[in-house]
């Protein structure tokens, strides 16, 4: 099942949207927050007909597969941005609750451009392998399979001590031929291992809090290099960055997101 | 006024709020994002009786002053995190919807630390010139008389072509000899002229979207030292990234806005 299949919502032109979470875009049984997001997205471009620049998902219970509902609000159609705020839920049981930043025009308000940072040094593709899942172990994921990511052959190996900050680099791509628009690249942004799996820290179920995703520039994509880093992790928390790469080299997508650190 | 006193909320016991803006912490006019969003931060605080861990408010309209009503609903009271989200409008205008993970115990689930990073290097607060309101121009606004902000000494002069991300780094404190808890975090992730004052970029309005912040220790603390970095301005968009520290040297809150660039 495509992406764009897997997110596909339902409208009854009041605002509510029905959606299905199919099985197998999971992690330790629990669908990918990103998937979610994505689907929030998914919902929020249908209201408004715009372009999701902006979205935050709060991850209130967790989800298996199964029907759902989501319940969108428009709170301001702006010129320029059109505000939604919504909830994803099953029964009486909320998942996530989401808001979001759509844009009506392509036609950036300012035209300066500043970038500070660069694509993570990645080998082509081919040359960077791809994630598959276990099968008959919790790692990698399900979820590994519905993607199409390939690590930085250096990222590959869990529990690695590097100095710097924990990170994980890699391609991602949807499958099936699919582009990554506003919403794959919400996928993208949580569609890696943690990155603190590639450090001395614990691995092991790391929920996500919240995460945002900001889009720069909507694309389509085929692939994007991404990198992920962790710099820290304190209180029982820790912070995920995430940038996301045209293959021209130029910033398309940021993310951050909370989450719990495994114990 | 003080900072508890401007954001103090009165509860109607049905999860609604009521709250007045007081004149002053604006910014062209416009009440600081900072504020609003710990004056949310209040309410959710006293809804759920627990401490803020991570917030997201997205700005819908831009308010002065007056009163505002808060609506909040509790999505689950969980044993590590309760989720709520909420409201803020006056009348029928929506101002910001914002959620909310706020936690019961201040026993981290997991106790690994790891910081790849270091406070801003800072003279002392004595050193360091203090930002007041201009009076007669519109910056500095009248937001910096009402809280206690100290810039760096590098950090003083606006449109400066310096090497780097556009920064600005400095001390943060309440007046009236309040301390920081999280909510005082939360006004101080939005209490610094943006970073790109300090860069070549136009000097303008510089609207919020969006803006989450991730409280790791709660405090109290009477100063904080902070960083405030934008790294990718494009699309017309901007981010800011915040950290701030105990003087400790211990990261206690980040922050991450998304931002209109100035015309």
């Amino acid at each position: 099942m495509t992406f764009s299949a897997a997110t596909s919502v339902t409208g009854r032109g009041d605002g509510s949207y029905a959606a299905e979470i199919e099985p197998g875009w999971d992690i330790f049984g629990v669908t990918n927050g990103g998937l979610l997001l994505a689907l929030a997205g998914r919902a929020m471009t249908e209201e408004s007909g715009r372009q999701l620049v902006s979205v935050t998902g709060r991850f209130v219970n967790p989800v298996s597969s199964g029907p759902v509902e989501i319940g969108i609000e428009t709170l301001k159609e702006g010129f320029s941005l059109t505000t939604l705020r919504g909830m994803m839920s099953t029964g009486d049981r909320p998942l996530v609750t989401f808001s979001g930043s759509l844009s009506g025009t392509a036609t950036a308000r300012a035209s300066a451009v500043m970038t500070h940072g660069e694509p993570p040094p990645l080998p082509p593709p081919e040359e960077c392998p791809r994630l598959l899942p276990a099968g008959d172990a919790p790692l990698p994921p399900p979820f590994a399979g519905k993607v199409e990511c390939r690590l930085h052959p250096d990222d590959t190996t869990l529990g690695q001590d590097r100095p710097g900050p924990p990170q994980v680099r890699g391609w991602f791509r949807l499958t099936d031929g699919e582009l990554l628009d506003p919403l794959g690249l919400v996928l993208a942004s949580d569609g890696f291992p943690p990155a603190i799996f590639f450090s001395t820290l614990p691995i092991g179920w790391t929920p996500t809090v919240d995460l945002t995703v900001h889009i720069r520039d909507p694309g389509p994509y085929e692939w994007v290099s991404c990198r992920f880093t962790t710099r820290f992790v304190d209180g029982g928390w820790l912070e995920e960055d995430g940038e996301m790469w045209s293959q021209e080299g130029r910033l398309v997508a940021q993310s951050r997101q909370l989450a719990l650190v495994p114990r």
